[in-house]
């Protein structure tokens, strides 16, 4: 700690380094307008950098945000943005890339690491949240094997796929309504499951607390279960995992 | 309706009838006690007589009621009986029979009816509610075929009954826990199919919420659902299916 | 099954089958786009095609999705499309019905199959769903007797009907608020009875689940529930049971 | 108020009152033991005693209270006394009198009042709760129609005793488990309608939440909804409407 | 029941009575379009007209139901009627009137009737609920005393009420957020209460359910309570009261 | 009581103040509208004015009561004003301010007094919620002093203001999502801390019902918690404890 | 901070303080057992030693964490001591005093503090959690006065001691049922008020939900909730706000 | 597939194998009694036998289970086992293990692989499902390393242990009431995090619904859910991880 500290005192002694950033470097955050502090320290911490929750941000507050993270991250990433903030963060980062159907935009480039995320979808309605995970998972430098619409209904779809499923590194199972594939998959597999409930279905689907409910009680043994539609957790779960 | 008051009466005036059993007759029901109103009229109306649910009624007020029914019904049926309740039925009705696991007492005979239900449980601690189910289909006159604890953790115990499950004339699908044996029956089945959630499991499984709300929200069609541990409910729904 | 497979490779041999038309009856699914897999073996495997379920799904990937399927399926049927997304669909597949009050588009002729189902509804705003079981049923081929508005407020209107319930084959009852005349059916009719409860009330009918708790807790006996709002599921069912 | 002081100290002056019974005249309370302040205004305020809640109480402190009572007041009750605290009770106030069903104790003589409240209840479950209402409609004073077990399963059952519900003055309506009886006597009766649901049921009956949903949601209107099992409430509103 | 319709028989043999009015009236209702069986005997069963609930309905349906009871009634009502339901209402229904915070329409005079009710609100969100019932109150024939803005934050602005509480004949307390007046009221009256939980509040209100709970488990006895935000069935239970 | 009513009594006598005033002084409360009681005791009785609520109410309601607080108190406050509310709001009333994030309006000048709350947020999309708290705090006349973004998923930024939170007065905590940020400042604490949910989040945040859970149940003692983005009523508390 | 582990290094070496002793100072805390790791440093943190709550924990665990906090602090005190818990405990520790009603034990002396907490109880069953509230405000040294049995079905027991509530220091309102007490009490008062909902209550009471909901929605500001029952924690909050 | 029941058959020929053994290879699964089908395949296929859960079933069920899995496993494993229930179980197995505060009972002898799961709990309440997760570890052949009592209310416990964290390769975290614990690991830790959320707590904590929600909505993201008080299920997932 004291010798991390010395070198940056002695980077902002020979003008390296400037004396708000070598500030931001020994604090670990970066105040940022005055509506965030970025946590700086978390790519060292953890091993992927702060992730900005575009939901119940203003265009101005997440563009701000993701210019002060560009500084000194390889990668940036920005979930829950919707088409039209998008459109006016391309305005001011020209170079983000969006991935629309996840609803993630980023800047710069993933690094590259071995490893594969194997996701699954129930239905065609519950892609977009399968999506979230898979870029995440990418973001993270991992591979992604897609297999969607693949629910207990018919499920000759799903066992089809068992030897894909048998050697899977990790699963990623998202399912709205009944959330049934989780239960069935976990029962196959040999590798950790994260299970993904959806809000896909109407009534009581509750906004996928049905689904859920389905997961956390799953008679398979070995699942976790993250929010509803939170793929980006389930990606970054399953990124964890890889990178043991 | 006036010809069948008028044949009561004839039974009354040559005393083949008491003038009690006649007004009962009339009005479709029997005062028992000051506690019950015994509907005389069902076996005609439903095919089936009223049947006793024990839950909340004293041993006192269940023998009564049972032995006003067993006068003019060749089968009489009480649910929810716990072994002390029916301990004290025995001594005043010892002919009748008692079925421990389905905590079902009976008194005479069912009659005989072709026709059969398939029942499935997901596990061991489910066979309590799908026994109550089968003595309720076997009490209508039905058959009963068993298949016991081939939940979907391990699906091959399933699919090995795959053609059971095909040619099923009416299936019951008992599943507490994370209830996704449903979906993967009723996407198998030809027949209708009946989802009985029961409470086993604990945390979210909130007494067996989790379980209704998978069947209920099942991505599969054809399925009908009943109340939380009812398999009385669930095998005279099958009862009346087969009774078409 | 190995008989089946070789006549398939036959037609494969002699041209009157191709290759991927072939594989995908092996499999008995079909990819299509990069978003669905459709299961062409459930009419075979449970005598009524896949159904598109609309909700949360593009009108493009139900048009595509039902162009898929039109190609083997004598009828197509997609649940749960708003007229918008009707339009959309009828620029590319002209011959599309639609059911605005039950929200379904079909592509195709209906089966013809003796059977009826009755349907009630207890009041006026209960009909849409009401009427996504009668065109799910009309669509399996059966018939349909509609008795709307027969709420237990006024249940004169309901016994009046008495006969045509005591004499139904399958009862389908449609309810939203207080649900209670499911329960009242229940105890008039011989039949299997389906619980709908809909979403129609306002304050404690909490979107459907005050009707769902009482169809559940149905003092009467023999009744199967299915989703809040769910007519499809309703049809689905009593199309079984008719099917018998 | 200045001229009901002044008698209530004139009688002070004059050794008719102490000074303690005073103080409580003027302050509409009576302090007893340190753990409850007793309303003795209540029966000049409101036409009826304060009624002890036995529940979350020792006997002891029952008895304290039901004790300084009774110097004031022609009649005291106290609700939910189980029997082993009625045992207690007994010993100090051998001149008590005890319900049983209604787990009611009293003290005293009620009013005699003229005016009939009439009680259905939809099962024998239901007795529980209807009796504590009958109890304490007599309690203060007014009689009490009984009509046990007319659920809706068999409503010929209901709709023999049609005349005596359209010629009630005030209906009270007992029901657990689907709670549907009172949407069909709201829908039969002139008057006004006091529901009770109770907690009679299993499963999603949920300790009586589901009768409750079913009550405030009925269709039939002029119906006001009591707390799960408030069998007292219910009698204390048919009470203070019969004291028009 | 034999003699009116004999009666009805002669007017239609004198051609004083068409046939389908006279059908009509012996079953008791009328069927309204496809979509609906009026109630054409609840005025003679229970001493006011069936009323319109608007909620679900179209405008074309509204006005046919109100257009079919005008004939034979004299006050017609329509409750949840939106202002641009009411727009198209009057096209059809000149003579309707409307009260706009209500969502009331009506058609022709009420009644007149001794006895007056007693309304008041804890805010002044509350209102509209309030002047449902004001508005259904006189509808029936009854007067109605207003008290807006009386919640418990300023008890002193409800004390300074106590003499009008006290001798009120039936009380109706409109209350959202915490509920609490329902309460305070129901300890300073003697006459019925009506409690009407709105859905005033945000957060942990629920929509009115914190207002429901509080006055469900209201420490006063006497109290009745409606669903949240149903002003029209407080004001009905309040006109039955009155009607004794 | 008697000598303030005297001395009003003189203040008419003598033409200094109209009877309308004088009656509200001595009810503590004044009619304005027909919709609305405001309470003129509560700066005398509580130390600050009644606050108006904007939601639920018109504009010209809210401002019919903001004026008529206007003339009698030195500082006037409105919450829960939207933009397009308060655009009309400042056209009768040209010098009320506006905070849009915090969506207050005021009127008039705050006291000073000494004493500050410390208010820290757990993330950026909690600001708003805070600011209410804030301008509500100020509006009292006391300091605020404000950490945004400090939650606990890089809990070195809440650490490195170990200081300012262990010699705070009062803390006020903002938190949605998991809202963890309280049981860590409640553990590092002296002060009061006051606990605030917010409805940021998604899937099982529940609106804020996650929030409110976590705090309720903080294993840090000494913690109030107020309704979900009850802003306002954290600084009220805030205040009141500061004004010991 | 080097200063202070420099000095108990110098205590170390001149024997005046065991090395397990000083490890623990340094650590700010101390390893119990294998079960529990006590925080020494609260009392210097917050002003107060760790509490031990009771539940959950047996008699065993308790009794050797309260003797390892004796040593350092001078009053220990444990929560939610059921009496067959304290019996074993007093065998250890016989000089542990017991307070039955609030289910607490403690160990040694309070302080003496200035500053009085004003504690009132909506019923006699509320008692218990305001006695756990009045126990540990006594225990933090300062001191209690109670006011049971106030609740506001008859508001003049509360209206008659408003000089109280309108003077008090901090308040702290118990309540089950309807909880509104609070509403009312956050009305009068100046100061803080801190809500306490209790469990008292039955059927829709919930267990204390709906006191909490209330107490949550109150239309007074200026009010802090607590956990369901939880005494202690509003005693420890009220002790924190006279500890400015 | 065909070489494997090649050889199954080989060994019935040569009596190396019994017929019924050799039936239960072929299908993967035993039938166990009447009541339950042992998945025998679970070991090949998951690398892990069937693990007998105890609740709901009774004491002959879980040793005749138990018995039958021990002829073909190495370790078998039982959770949710009662003292009483295993005092049972070891008369019949006098060989089986018990760890009392798991409620886990073993027969035979983990593997011994590499790898270590570091397991934390908030408080010591909630050992025993920290402990269920270690020995379900431990049972797999990894190793563990406890955190007892590490909760944030005393944030330095667990600082202290910070290095500890970010070394970890696995890290489950077991906590009740607010569940805290689990967001401010999962801030510190590069490695993946399950939460287990138990029914430690009381009111709000609703059964561990509290700690649940707080875990669902984690700002931390790379954090997987298991059901309340789920140990052994947090435990198999973890070594799945540690098993890739």
């Amino acid at each position: 700690m004291e010798e991390t500290i010395r070198q940056i005192l002695d980077q902002v002694a020979t003008g390296k380094c400037t004396p708000q950033a070598a500030l931001n470097q020994i604090l670990g955050y970066s105040s940022v307008g005055n509506f965030a502090k970025v946590d700086t320290d978390r790519l060292h911490r953890q091993g992927f950098p702060e992730v900005v929750l575009g939901l119940g941000k203003t265009a101005e507050q997440i563009i701000t945000i993701m210019e002060s993270l560009q500084a000194n991250h390889p990668i940036v990433m920005a979930t829950r943005i919707e088409p039209h903030i998008f459109a006016k963060l391309q305005c001011h980062l020209p170079q983000a890339k969006y991935y629309p159907t996840a609803r993630i935009a980023t800047l710069g480039t993933p690094p590259v690491r071995s490893g594969k995320v194997t996701i699954l979808t129930a239905g065609t309605g519950d892609i977009p949240v399968a999506e979230e995970a898979a870029v995440t998972v990418e973001s993270c430098g991992f591979g992604v094997e897609k297999l969607w619409d693949v629910g207990v209904a018919g499920i000759h779809r799903l066992l089809c796929q068992r030897e894909l499923i048998q050697t899977a590194q990790v699963l990623i199972v998202v399912a709205g309504m009944d959330g049934a594939l989780v239960s069935v998959v976990g029962g196959l597999a040999r590798c950790p499951v994260i299970g993904v409930p959806t809000s896909v279905g109407y009534g009581t689907s509750f906004g996928g607390i049905a689904a859920l409910l389905t997961m956390l009680n799953s008679c398979s043994a070995g699942v976790g279960i993250v929010n509803i539609d939170n793929g980006f957790g389930a990606g970054m779960l399953a990124a964890r995992i890889l990178g043991l």
